[in-house]
């Protein structure tokens, strides 16, 4: 088995440690998004100290996300944000999850924008963490991944105080999926190697191609290898791949697979097991055996129900 | 009734008029998010032709959208589109909507990120369309409305051949919202005035507030206030407002307040009246009312169901 | 006649609301363009604190506009600026107008870029003002604006402790244009809807094309079409256009088209009546006519006189 | 006497070689700023193939500069230019200058955009000219020059087939003084030294401060120095400055300092003399004094009269 | 052994397919660099049609590294590059590399930034290259691998026909790495793990750190531990560390904890040893010890001899 | 003989007022290169504060160079430099030249950026003032300067507090050149003139390519002109240009030449006399001719020996 505990306890306030300086630029840019050249409302409402109360709402048991993203959003614009909640602690509607303070037009400059954020990125982790405690549930000891299906959106290069360039929405998403306790797979084409049937193809062999790829990527990169056979499979393995992604093998079959390989090269090899694809609520149950290191799935975070937030700025007395 | 013919037949294919030259550097930028450094599986592949399939699939009826930002995406890799159907027409799965041209490496540094496009594209003007197709089924012969609940992603200003500096990606997801067939509502703060209880507390009373946003936003924006009630909304049309947003007003009162509005000020003031908020397919017949010209709700284009499209490169003969 | 009073009285300091965050990137690319390498002045002069005395000079009477953005540059460099007046407030030359207090390099990196702007910006807001009041004093009680004739130079989107791309030079030009007390006109391509005889050629008719427009435009968007007959402007009319341009048709034939316009559509339609072109101080009197809503001309903006300020730097004691 | 002939005659033509391929950069985020998100009158209008006259109008003699600008709007743009008049070249209104062929919503896109930039370019070519040759007329044989008095706008670097992150709108204005015949004078604070009161207080001396300045600005860059009176200048000269500004030196006075100054260091050092400040068409004459190298003035190019553009879309037949 | 066959041939000219479209967007950075404002040189060369020679001098045996960035210099300037070599092919000086054909004063404009990639590109893969053989020679069959010490220069996010936001000037010294046949180590902080003493310290134990990096980065990035003691070692890749970093053990000792790990470990566990550090050609053959499977160092990219490259353009006939 | 005085003395910490407010968006930019996604690291080493020490290493006598830089990288990151050591002051490995104070994961962000940058500019000021104290040693007078082929590197203009868009890693080696005593030569192609065969050429002769020069550069940037022989060199000085690079002529007739040209124009003409090419510490005392004014050579920045530093995160207590 793979060496990652599902009981290692970390304090939920500390995922913001991943963040580097970079990450603040995408929330300046997202508020030029929204008021890219006056803000008549602004000039209407203008500079009176307020406090707003952020609630979550809706109807079902939500996980906060995003928690750096919002306090961003409202430090950029000179406001204070004071959280009632950890990151990645679950809550129930309606709940007072934070209060905001600061100058009138500044808190409507924010609203929009850090909401927008919030209710998306804690719709990942509440989806994320329903999906992990079903396959728990089910006794599954693997890991449960999203994949790189996520929303378009890269930032431009910028400086702050101390914020540049990282990659776009998809840190949020990918930020959602990790609060919610998943996987969050790789980050993009540079950070991992998956070769596949074109690779494959065009290389002549799956020994070759994973031997190009190992010839310029090196040794600090994963390798996953997409296979539809358990010859395929072999050959992966003793060519050196990381990880074996067992693509178009399903039900007895898959379960077969892949105890024949954990067997087989037990102690010759190491190497983990993946199978993608058509997960659901439903299906997780049949998915989730344990010869199968990785379930990785985009219904984590594609088409995921975002959480209903709301700012209400309170009444001046 | 507001000037809107749901009739007007426009050739599908030139929704991309929208979009100015600029647009294409949000493609480059997806491009780049995916690929930050090395492309390791780009060596192996190497650059044979090869061709592509991209088919809807999925289980439901489905709108295409977004036909010019998957070509785009594409053409900056020197790949070539052949599409099959045409922008906001509606297809059944499995159904192949298009081939692509071009090297394989190519080829894949473009499936990811187009798709994931296309995708949410795709579902906003499936959704869009749904609800818009109910509504008139209701008889409702007014204007259905997005939001501004949109992903977050500002674009960087740069050029290509013809390209520069959009909003971010709620110009994918307004564009979805239109070709669906849906009124895509205030494209940021600074393209129309909104004036909320905040605006109205600071400047002391509606009146006040219309007067000094028309002092700074001249007679270019529309302006649209928010009210709380009958004799409020009586006080924003008689100071201008272009737009009346009734809020906390509902079922039959509502229907009463807006007959009485629109009654009252006949041949006196044009202005449009609009609700929000919680819309369902399940609760459109009771709030698609005559008397309201506009129904505005993020359920056409927050979570919402991505539409399932793959893109098959073909294994060479 | 449409509502907009003349006499509402904002306070002076607040037209700085009317910016969103994003704007304060542009003054450090002001500052960026004037120093793209080393300063070798900054190496010989030094750190020694100094205070600065800002002088409106010149030979008229003029309307001091561009404070925050004078104000920015300058804290960007660490220095403070104390003002002597308000935004907006008139003043004779020569006039001490504020004091700026840093380290002696700062003053000089921030010197000529404040005043670029404020020369400019100052220049615009006294222009308007001449020609506001001068068509007051003619009983107009219309909207004079401004066009969009105006300094190209979009600026890229960056983030500062609080920053973000906004419109380029066109924001200063339309800031002063609205601190002069005029009307700024349409922001850019995307924030109102303008039909001329080229989009009405390809639609076949008026009515055809203001249909097109409202189809994808919204309801959110204002609509102004340019006719060159008074069958013309009724049928854009009819067919729900906000604004009528009356192009080409001037002197007495003006003043009558406009008249019938108003009578004929009493109660029935809310429009505005625009004209543009040709105007200037000397024929204003015979523009000015309250059947029209709207004059709109560069003459406040393009080729206007720049306002002399100088920043002398005091001898150290 | 300095050695640049006024009477050396260039192609008109090749003035777009002082441009490094960055510089189309900037005409790609004026289109930006001018359309930042939807296009709608783009979607009514379409894509019929069109062509329109580019027609010099106004009431002067006026010079056009700004070609290689106008050309590259319409070329991002996908539209062609064919240009009937030479860059530099001078004609009387109304004068058919140019034909632009492309599709009609490329060239309404392009159109404002390019009239701006091309107003002000050919406005400051053609003042240049006429102070020019007004001081000509007197006899003046030395260099008039610009200054660094130009409207703020700094690009972002950017690339497009050929094209990156030139300065701002200031390339422009100066690229119009060079067609008008005019020395652009300093660049930025970066391409020449200039030291002045400040400079010399903090360094204890003229000659301390010059010697600071060439410890790190070194041998490739002029040195400017002003002075306030002969024995300033003697100080400077002796210590090595390439050029004085004779500051605060006027009438009789700058004659026979310029004399003095020019007969004593003969043959023992090479210095140019420089005046500044309130330089005007009428006091043009005293000023051009042949012992003073070089006359640096802003009305060159500071609230210049623009010339009048317009382009004209042919109907269709 | 880990498996990675020094033997595998690659054709040459496809290391160029391990580039994203995005990176072309640095040369324009370069190009932009070179000349932030006018051309000068370029007003006087004009545009001849001209040919040039690029001959590779110094007075050793080099590779050849950088071709794709050549070309792209030129390319963007419309010149065109013929090749007489392959990328990573050997050459003695003097040698004429590549013909490069286009206008006089884009040749001009190229040639500096071209040259200046191209002799750090080159001596990399030249140095990189040097060590493998020597390494080889020494029967060493481990890795060699650079190092994270690289020249900084993030590049900003653009778009040119095809290329946007590439990390910066490392891309171009990992790139020579490659190409001379070096392993070039993790590309960034985000794409592999390492943890030293001061995470350990942070998290109680090497056990517990690796179990927190598992926990947030998952299973696609590798994890490289440091340890000072064969105990640490133990300890780290029973916890699952991918890869061992022997820190401060030299040597003799370095030498038995190597073997006496992967005897005791042996079909348990797979991890690679790795050591680092003040390797020179000198000490090479001491360090180069099987049982450690990789030697990184910065040897062969920091402070490393450029090749000297010159581009003659040839007189016109 | 040229003024410039080797004995002015400077206080060291006076060479960062040489950088405008524009150079620390390079360092957020540094930073954001190597961080693009998630810091997994900083995840699990969090944020206790710590102290950390920067030693100087190596084996070498050293200057320091890049304080600024590397305190800035640290300052974005919310940590404190304490120096102790002036910049340009030598040193004696090993040497403890700073003491760092921040968070853990903050210092470990920050380390390698900050050593990669200061490596490099120290072994460039290091380097130069070796060349320049041998030069001096052998009774030089002149100018040692650097040349134009440094690293490519331009960054993205963007704002911080206070920071926005200089040239690229350019910046940190001219300023490591004039730390170390140097001359940096012309920082781009648009800061000063050079014309070389190519140009002259074109032009038809010296004089053209001069006046040609003059004619659009203006007389606030110097003109180099380069010369073959004695005869090009009096053209060329005739002609007014500033400096003479003496190219192709070594050895004794170098010496010959400028003498002559010295002696000739004596009086007449001002003009520096230049050498360039193959300057090695070996031949430099050949080369070192006091009548050249000017040696430039690459010799002092390109394949220079990097400074070793390392920075120690101190054990906590």
């Amino acid at each position: 088995m793979y060496i990652m505990s599902p009981t290692v306890t970390m304090s939920t306030n500390s995922y913001e440690h991943l963040l580097p300086p970079s990450w603040s630029a995408q929330v300046a840019a997202w508020l030029a998004e929204d008021t890219p050249s006056f803000d008549y409302g602004g000039y209407v409402v203008g500079e009176a100290q307020r406090e707003a109360f952020l609630f979550g709402k809706g109807t079902q048991t939500a996980v906060l996300a995003g928690r750096p993203f919002f306090t961003e959003v409202f430090a950029q614009l000179g406001c204070e944000v004071e959280w009632h909640m950890q990151e990645g602690e679950t809550f129930e509607p309606v709940k007072h999850v934070a209060t905001v303070r600061g100058k009138a037009r500044h808190l409507l400059l924010g609203e929009r924008v850090a909401l927008n954020m919030l209710a998306r990125c804690s719709g990942i982790a509440t989806k994320s963490k329903r999906i992990k405690d079903l396959a728990v549930g089910f006794g599954y000891k693997g890991i449960i991944a999203g994949t790189r299906k996520t929303t378009p959106g890269k930032l431009p290069p910028q400086t702050a105080g101390s914020a540049h360039d990282p990659s776009g929405f998809r840190l949020v998403e990918k930020y959602g999926m990790i609060v919610g306790g998943i996987d969050p797979h790789r980050h993009d084409l540079s950070s991992m190697i998956m070769l596949k049937d074109n690779h494959i193809w065009s290389s002549g062999s799956i020994t070759a191609a994973i031997r190009q790829a190992r010839a310029v990527g090196g040794f600090t990169l994963m390798l996953d290898v997409e296979v539809g056979s358990e010859a395929e499979a072999d050959e992966a393995i003793e060519a050196g791949a990381d990880i074996i992604m067992l693509d178009n093998i399903e039900g007895e079959q898959l379960v077969n697979v892949a105890r024949n390989l954990k067997e087989k090269w037990e102690g010759k090899r190491k190497f983990l097991l993946e199978t993608s694809g058509n997960i659901t609520e439903a299906n997780l149950g049949e998915r989730a055996v344990n010869d199968i290191d990785i379930l990785s799935t985009s219904v984590v975070h594609q088409s995921v129900q975002h959480i209903d937030f709301s700012l209400k700025i309170q009444m001046p007395k």
